[in-house]
Order: structure tokens, then sequence, then C-alpha cells
């Protein structure tokens, strides 16, 4: 490669609010993000709740002159929600699905009905293996008591992990999506001190290099509520524009703190404060399951009681009224009860992984995230509606 | 690294057979496989059907003076009985749970409940970057009519994926476990082929250097139904035993004939194979989804006509007593037609994989796995009872 080496690269993020039936106007706003699109001709677009796979194909479609390759992540019982297009030909794909992604019987959310996921693809541009991966987390429906926050923290987690081991040979690892997170905000500190990421948002101008490559951000836009060219909005999220220039530069070591053993490094530190949250999980999961356990117990006894009353031919019809509430409360008690043992595994594997990793951080053996490769994070902030 | 570089690496891989409650004499066949590691001292030992999580803290504790480095891979609601001892410190670990597992109402078989997955451990041994792989595939109840080959073809088509996403940084791959496959079974062709893995068992000798690194396969041992020492069984599987020597070895092409981009290359052939197998498991998939939403339509119908009657004071008593068996009929076809559902999703998922990768390899821009390191496949064979 020559050294005075330069890409361009424009990218398209969107959260594209695409629910069957709920969200207003879908198909007309699909219409307009294809041309969109096709109009403004990225490198790469990345959307996020593409929930119905004809959507996708209708994408598909449209977009096939400006965008030849295009994939959409299966996952779950609805689906991952998230595709890809790209102009450029797409290498190679693959998928991790969050172990983690709420609570089955929060039906009135629906996240844990939806296979939540992080999807990579691998583009080699100009000899040069550019790693996009493209995420959504859980929704936070509710800031001040946020019952979903250890499982975001964890999905931030495997996220980071599934980057860490995904992206050694890249050059470049390039994050899109919807994080559903503040630049303050654990998962968010955990993901970038662990991978090494840099936001777009807060740190925009020049990444530092430490593979090799330099990236800097030329143009950074988002949308305002309307859509750039008819006026009315394309989703209920903005959608994120980028234009980023790779360049060649001398490889160096990592100017973040981050990698530091010390005690009260940015790492450490983050990594004690996402296990005292996981530690608090656990100990809720545990609790939950204890709960349904007594309930599976009293249903029982319950089952028991009616069966004699209407064997003994005392108040049959009342036994038998009873019979289908019994059955069903012992039911749900046992789908309650596997599925907070699940969650406390799901934990319980997050938290071995951190316990590791900070291990290893406070051995001072490992000098933190070897020679990764020019980072940028690019995630979407202010949604207007509520985040899903 | 000095050119005369030479590794010894003495490797252990077991089924435990660790079935609470139901496998036989499983707390003296633990602590007799405790015992014998001990003797033994191997640099690694990897072992499958560990269910329950305090067999594998009792092992840890024996076992802390020779391997002081373990862990315990969790995953679904009962786990994926995978875990690991080490003579080395493990640097980094992660894991991949499989979308696809058996079916929730084959209870007797119970493969659904286990989250199967393959857990990953990154060790640096003089240098040199080991990627060390565990896992466990499905069962094979029944070879002839074996309702389960879709499933493990796909999760052997994972772990390839797996494989060839984290290991693109590695010197040596490693896999052990208990794959429930023959050498020439779909599953294991396709492993092979994708990933460029050699199968310890058929190629001992001398593995080809594709990375700077070559291994020979010294010694290769499984038990032969008795315990080496006691005379009594470890298990209701043998235990393999390997002593492998890692050299340098100036890098050269595989000499596979796996990449070449005709049509009938290994890989094409194979890749086409699986392709057929999945298109009709998405077909049978579909199918069961179609007839759960009859069942559903049906028992929707039943309820009405049991309300009328009900209400309408007629045969009350009748009406009341179809009532449970009613709701139980509903909730189960529902809960069968969302289960076909997700299982044709992550059929689609794994077909469209091995639609690209089968894309590329024709259009001959992808010469297959690029510098793959040095690898060596080392998995289970000949276990004596059924395999689980």
């Amino acid at each position: 490669m020559k050294p005075n080496f330069s890409l361009r690269l424009r990218v398209f993020n969107l959260n594209c609010w695409g629910i069957p039936y709920l969200s207003k106007r879908r198909g007309d706003r699909m219409k307009r993000l294809g041309d969109f699109l096709n109009m403004e001709s990225f490198d790469l677009a990345l959307l996020q709740e593409v929930w119905s796979e004809q959507d996708f194909q209708y994408l598909k479609q449209k977009l096939l002159p400006t965008y030849p390759s295009a994939h959409y992540f299966r996952s779950g019982i609805i689906g991952s929600g998230l595709c890809v297009f790209s102009k450029h030909p797409i290498q190679e794909f693959t998928q991790h699905v969050y172990t983690l992604n709420g609570y089955p019987y929060m039906i009135h959310h629906g996240d844990w009905f939806c296979g939540k996921a992080v999807g990579l693809l691998v583009l080699h541009l100009s000899g040069l293996v550019l790693n996009a991966y493209v995420t959504h987390l859980h929704a936070e429906y509710n800031r001040q008591k946020d019952i979903y926050l250890a499982h975001r923290v964890v999905q931030a987690w495997e996220l980071a992990h599934f980057i860490h081991h995904t992206s050694k040979k890249a050059d470049v690892v390039l994050l899109c999506g919807d994080l559903n997170l503040h630049p303050k905000d654990l998962g968010c500190r955990l993901l970038k001190e662990w991978t090494g990421l840099q936001d777009a948002y807060l740190e925009t101008r020049d990444f530092k290099a430490v593979s090799g490559f330099c990236i800097s951000c030329k143009t950074l836009k988002t949308t305002t509520g309307l859509d750039p060219h008819s006026g009315s909005p394309l989703s209920d999220h903005e959608a994120l524009m980028a234009t980023l220039c790779v360049r060649h530069s001398p490889p160096q070591h990592s100017p973040s703190s981050t990698h530091g053993t010390a005690e009260n490094s940015p790492l450490v530190v983050v990594l004690r404060e996402a296990l005292t949250e996981l530690d608090q999980a656990v100990a809720q999961a545990h609790w939950w399951a204890t709960f349904a356990g007594y309930v599976i117990g009293l249903g029982l006894l319950l089952l028991a009681v009616l069966c004699t009353l209407a064997a003994g031919g005392g108040v049959t019809e009342v036994a038998i009224l009873l019979w289908t509430p019994s059955v069903g409360l012992l039911l749900g008690a046992g789908a309650i009860y596997t599925f907070h043992m699940q969650e406390a595994k799901g934990l319980c594997k997050a938290r071995a992984e951190l316990q590791h990793v900070l291990g290893r951080a406070r051995e001072a053996q490992d000098p933190g995230p070897e020679s990764q490769p020019a980072l940028i994070l690019g995630h979407q902030e202010g949604s207007r509606a509520e985040d899903q």
C-alpha cells in the first residue's frame, strides 16, 4: 500500500421504526428511505428495526443498482431487525445473539421476543480490511428506574467481547447502531475501555492510529426530525451520516490511559462497577427463582386439595372451575422459575468473563487490547421517541 | 522465535457422562478422573457433559495444584456441560451457543434444555498463540432415521464459522470435543473443508504448515472401556489423549484441494450438499408451523363453542371439564408454532451464510480460508453407549 494512501468512506445509520401494523406510515417511509439512500449513494448503510423481512426484500430490490451487496441478520422469534446495504462486496458476515434481552412476561415492551444481536460484515477496500459492526441493544424505558440496566450492561460486554475476538486481523473497526446508551453510561464506558473504540460524536476530529492507519471524521450529520429532502421524518429516530477518511500513519502505542494496570485505571474502575451491577442482578434473579419456586409448591398443594375435593364429591363444580387457574398458576410459575434460572446463568457467565479480564488487568501481564486497529465508534443519539 | 523452536503439548479429552441422579457412580468416577488428571499432568484437559457446576467446582479444587487455570462454560437452562483445565494461564476465553439444538417437546432426549455451545480459550505458549476449542454437538439417537441431522449440520457450520472468525491471529488451532459425527459425515466434511482443520484420528502423523508452524501427533491413545490405571471405566465414552509437537516450518500454501473454485471442488460439493439438507429442513419446519397454526384455529373454535355452551346453561359441567384440555391444546400448539418459526429462522440464517460462501467460492475471488494457521482436529470417536 502506498504511503500516501487515503480512503473516503461515507456511512449512513438509522433505526427505521419498522414495526408491522404499529409504526405509522411505514410503507411510505421505507420508500422514501430507499429513494434517499439511492440518491446519496453511501458506501455503507446500516439499519436497525427493519422487523419485517418483506421490508428488507423491498429495500434490497430498490437499492440493488447502488448497493449490490446486502444482508439481513436473522435471529430469535421475530428477528434482530438489523440489515446492511453495501456499495462494496461483503466478503464475510457473521453474528452474535445476546444471551440476555429482557423478560418474556414484559409483553408490552416486547424486547425479549426479538433476537437482539450484533452483526459483523468484513469488507476489503483497497487492500484494507474493514470490520463493520451493526447492533441494537435493549431499550431504556425508564432512565430513573431502569429494570433492564444489567441486561444492557451484559449486552454491551458481549458486544465488546465479540468485537475483541473477531477484529484481530482488521485494519479498521466501525461500530454503528442503536446502543440505547448515553456516552457516560456504564455500558458505553465498558465498551470503549475494553475495545479501545472511540466515539465519533465526542471525539470527532482525528482518531489516533494504533495499527498503521488513522481515521478522521470529515463530516458528521444527523437529521433533525425531518427527512433532509422531503421534509417529513424518515423514522421516530434520527439518522446519522458520516464521511470518514482513512489514511496511513506510523503505528504507535494507544494514547489512551485505558491500558494501565493500576487499581484506579479506567478499565479496572469500569470492570469493578460492572461487577457490582451484575452481583445485584444475580441476587435479584435468584430471588425471583426462589419466589417462583414457592409459588410452584403452593400451586401443587392447591391442585392436590382440588383433586381431593372433586374425588370426595363435596364441591365438585367449584373444584373443576378452579382447576384451570391452578394449572395456569403452576405452568406460569414454572416458566418464571426456568427463565430466571437461565437469566442467572447468563449473568454469571458475563460475571466470570469480567472477573477474568479484571484479574488479568491487575496481574499486569496483559498490556490490554494488543495492537488494536484504528477504531471509530458511530452510535446513534438523540432519539425523539422512546427508544425501542 | 528461534528457527529450531519446538513445543510439546499433551492434551486430554473426555465426555464425562456427568448427569446428576442418572449417571451411574458419578461421584466415584469424578474422583478417579481428578486423580488421573493430576497424575498424568496434561497441558490441557477438555471435558464435556460436566452438567453439574458442583462437579466442576470439585474438580477445580482437586486439580488446582496441577492445573491452576480452569473455566466452566455456562449457557442455556442446564448449561453447556463444557469445561477446561489448563496447566498454562488462560489468556482469554469466549463462547458461542448454537442457534439450533433439538426440540423442546423431545423431553426424553433433553438436548434442547442444554445450551450446547463451543468454548474458546486462548493460550500464549512460548510466544505462540494457541486457540483451543471445546464443543459438544447434538446427539445422534438413530443413525438410519436421524431427525436431528439438519440441526447437527447447522451446529457444525456455526462451529466452523466461529473458528474461522476467531482464529485469524492464532498460530495453532486445536478442536476437541464430542462432535457426534463420523469422519465422512456431512457435518464433519463441512467443518474440515471450510476451516482447513485436519483430523488427528485419520491424518495423525504430520500436519502441513500453512502459517509457519507444523504440528505432528507423536502419540494418540484412547481408553478401551477401562480406566488406564484402576481398571473400571471413567465414563460411558472413551477418553482421547494426544501428544502434539509444534515446530517451525516455512509457510506454504495449503496442500489441500479444498480451495479450488471449480464446481466440483470438495468445498463447493459439501456446501451444495448442506444446502440441500437445509432446504428440506426449512420446508419441514414450515410444515410443522402451518400444522400448529391449524390446531390453534381449531382450539380457538372449540373454546368459543365451550363458552357458548356454558353461557347457554346447556351442558355446563362437560363444557367446564373440557375447558382445561382446550386451553392446554391452544397453548401447546402456540408453543410449537413459535418454536418451529424460530427453527425456520435459524435454518434460513445458516442457509444464507452457506449461500454466501458458495457464491464467493464460485466467483473465485476468495482463495479460501486465508493463511490459516497449522491446524489439528482432535475429536472423540467410539463411544460405547449412546452418544448424548
